[in-house]
């Protein structure tokens, strides 16, 4: 009894640790986005979207804590499956007595799940601040944010992951291709559509002038950082570690995660050179990325082979879209849109093909609930913030960069010449 | 009996493997002053800072080993409370009948501890090198780096968390706002007093030239990866994880460090747009480093509210702080001496706000202690290394840049204009 | 009795969360040579290593799923100690009922193994890329790296981790300062002995033009990316943590591993500061590099102190063999033949310093099988790749940059003048 109750213990602790380390590699992520999107931005634009990034990731933490995670895992107090209750975190854990007395149904820290869920919903809102770059102001999207990350994110979050209707309905999403990518790009989309392109994006005969980012190895680093962070991202989310059967899951979970990525790369890649007769990097870096969010609705119940076919096919449609949606002339300078939302779509219907308990149907309700509802909700709060403030610089401002007009500060001051446009 | 002793060894597994986790999480912290200090630089002293940073890592490992851990932990061969005794490592562990003696005593490895420790003390010195920056004689410094981590920080370091009479007064500091940051900001700011301020930075008639940062992208990363790294520092800092309390308590950690970091960056956002009429970044940069110093003294037992307004009030202090010190013409170019020093006293004192067993008279004995022992023996090593070698460049290569005169190399020969002063 | 079997179970757990971190830790050296050597190589030629080096990674994950595991690791179903049979990877996975019946022979899930071992067969490849960068075709390497991984380094892995001839010969190496450093190191020495030297790299007259990295805080974030990473790399490679003696070993490979980088940092910029009166940067971090690599064949068995002399030794060595390597007009622009083959056969030779069961004899015969087989067989490769496509870009893109030629982008479009050749 003594042993078992020790073991008990001992089983909650390395359950804990791993929720840590797990939340950990996915606050790291927001290093990286903070990288990818500082590399794809042009220089005038770098210290704008340095500092949306790291402000973005503050903001969700404190939201999330003050009413973001209580709306999402409601527990007891929800009040139905569509609106739950609302309460604030106090820092209350999980007693011993409770932990040996639950039967393995209490086996984590509560605070390891809040640190867990805290970082995702940073995830989210990172996914919105490259598609705005080089023309909101700062503190319309700030705003944005608080609302995003208080109540936008976390009310979808909890249809799916605090056991809502769209739980109920059958819909999958294991780590988030839905409740993450989607609704991310989602909120993103939205911005892109009333903020309108950047000036010279697009020429008065309909040409499109490609605007290259500043500097790739930021970009690239971004990418690694993301993929490295992803490990936790998805990892973690199988919430268990600590039985032989929960620990293959995990690993399995780890090595498709990888799989689908390397697939991606190797697909964007591809497709790149035989579209542009190049190695285009930066779609092989959209190409990574395209993997990861393609496996993250179902990383466990594929095989490797699978796993990397199904980021392969991210990998392609990735490329793709970035084309299609310039085509149409929606500016999103690091094509948030495509890496997280089409390709989030691809991933939340390729569950069906390993997973035998999902179905189409309850897939695309999923699909079409999260997207419907980020889209309309952000559309209200992008255009109440734009009627209160105004969410695009002037465009003097926009030409000598946002850097100058809302931080007061050039990122790389010795290497560019500011009179530049 | 045989799953009772199975237990402690994995047990004693599990918190080896927190320490050793950790421990890397703390050496990654290493990455981030390097990256902080490079981008708050100019480009020409850039090469300089990187050299530093790489080769007081190395330093501190060596001679942390060689004598610094003995003096801080000298166990049963310490000769007092204030003076320890000096043996050296032989990489001895703990056998298994040790650990299944002992009762619990005994719970993890003790090269673990020390990989935990050897990293901390480079930390320490990592908060010397930015404050010092574009002036001071690398080898100067690198000498300095030798006497601090083999000596000077070790031995304050024993009188509290080696059990000397820091300790022994009640004097409490969790992680290290004294220990560490305290302690290096004080050999810092010594240091600067000792050079002087940059050529150029203030004029002749009392007016203050700004010197921008070459790199904020650089600068940026370093932000989140320090942030990321003080998860291990915090984290690890509770010294075990293996039961339901201590994985709470871990969780708790790093609930609070999050909630501080995030407190800080908007609090400093917020209060340089409300000074400055900017989002100025680097202000929002230090923002997040202010409050992860504030939170070090005290992670466990404040709320995530509590340690969110910690974190704040480090915010708005940094930001003060290093307008004030600017004013006094006391010229700390990344500003290490209000992010470690004044945020850390901060934090020292914020202890007694949420943990009763805090005395203010006890936290002020020890902020005292620190910070005079430290200034004195700092000042005198400093002015020793004055006497036999110098220690700051002559005005030549300060104007060329330390990147010449010292390493011999260009950190950017094909960005920068090299004609340029 | 059910005791013991949950112990068992949960023990299962922290060893495959035990790989996970580890395989997390080496997947994040490719984000630390993707780094090392973009910043290593001129501006013109950043997005092209940038390109390869997340392209090769990909690849190795897809081709080592293919059939590089199973060379390597074929389990029952080797053919002899010298040819492995092939059979693919399907996800399979250790049952419950395996795990409690293999009385502590089947300890973690294989899928975590494979994760850990995935990620080592792109460090191999990851040291070939830096060699032979700035003059060689993208789609030639990528052709190379599709070899190399899925059959020149899983063979003689096989041969060594596989249980193949070499391992039955008593040939020592830990972490792979041989299979994995030697291995990749030779494979780099070919394609340059191929390639040939870049353009304007040693004179008509015998003289050498040094050409200096663009990016030197990018080289010092890779190196101390890879000093991160080798925890995982070496720390992984115990195998097993889950009790007492296991994880002190875990502990004593961190300790070690963490002192012979420091001891390859200090020797290397002593060595550099004696032969060129300046404390050289990218010497420095080529120590740093050097120590892991020498400490990597044997990190359990030393005392810290002798770990940080063997890293010490590494870092010596470093700066000598890339000077000499220099001198004979072999051009390696960023040293990795130094850094991984001249230090990796060190590290193995300094087996025999602290490890009673190596022989002189056994660890010669290893490095010369090793490096021999790699030499012989990359020679065929590169040559039939030249054959067939071509492995070096013309005089005029080698001119303008491959950045131009292979992936038509700029890594820095608005830092550098794009006329400057």
């Amino acid at each position: 009894m003594e042993a078992l109750n020790k073991l008990t213990e001992l089983s909650y602790a390395l359950d804990t640790f791993y929720f840590l380390m797990s939340g950990a590699l996915v606050m790291w992520m927001a290093a990286g986005f903070a990288m990818l999107e500082a590399g794809l931005v042009r220089a005038k634009n770098t210290t704008e979207i340095l500092t949306k990034n790291i402000a973005l990731f503050a903001i969700a933490c404190i939201m999330y804590m003050l009413c973001g995670y209580n709306i999402m895992y409601p527990g007891d107090a929800a009040v139905n499956s569509i609106w739950p209750g609302i309460s604030f975190l106090l820092g209350e854990e999980n007693t011993v007595e409770a932990v040996l007395g639950s039967k393995g149904e209490t086996y984590y820290s509560n605070l390891s799940d809040f640190f867990f869920q805290v970082v995702f919903v940073a995830t989210a809102m990172s996914i919105v601040s490259g598609a705005v770059a080089e023309r909101m102001k700062l503190w319309a999207f700030l705003a944005f944010a608080v609302v995003m990350t208080g109540f936008i994110y976390p009310l979808q979050g909890y249809w799916k992951w605090g056991g809502g209707f769209l739980d109920e309905l059958g819909f999958l999403d294991f780590a988030g291709s839905g409740v993450v990518h989607l609704c991310g790009a989602t909120a993103a989309f939205t911005g892109v559509l009333l903020l309108g392109a950047r000036k010279g994006k697009y020429g008065e005969n309909g040409e499109i002038h490609p605007i290259p980012g500043c500097n790739m190895p930021l970009a690239t680093l971004g990418t690694f950082i993301l993929w490295l962070g992803w490990f936790g991202f998805n990892g973690g989310s199988e919430l268990k570690l600590s039985d032989v059967g929960e620990a293959n899951a995990v690993a399995m979970v780890f090595v498709n995660t990888n799989a689908a990525a390397a697939g991606g790369v190797v697909a964007a890649l591809v497709t790149a050179q035989m579209l542009f007769g190049k190695a285009d990097l930066s779609m092989t870096l959209n190409g990574a990325l395209a993997g990861l969010v393609a496996i993250t609705a179902e990383p466990l119940t594929p095989t490797p082979l699978v796993a990397t076919l199904i980021g392969a096919v991210g990998g392609l449609l990735v490329v793709l879209s970035i084309i299609t949606i310039d085509k149409i002339k929606i500016d999103d300078p690091v094509g948030a849109t495509s890496v997280h939302g089409v390709v989030g779509i691809w991933g939340l219907l390729a569950v069906c093909i390993s997973n035998p308990d999902a179905t189409l149907k309850a897939q695309l309700i999923g699909i079409v609930v999260i997207a419907g509802f980020v889209f309309v909700t952000s559309l209200i709060t992008w255009f109440i913030i734009k009627v209160i403030m105004g969410i695009r610089v002037s465009e003097e401002d926009e030409y000598h960069g946002v850097d100058f007009s809302e931080c007061g500060m050039e990122a790389y001051p010795e290497f560019t010449d500011s009179s530049k446009g």
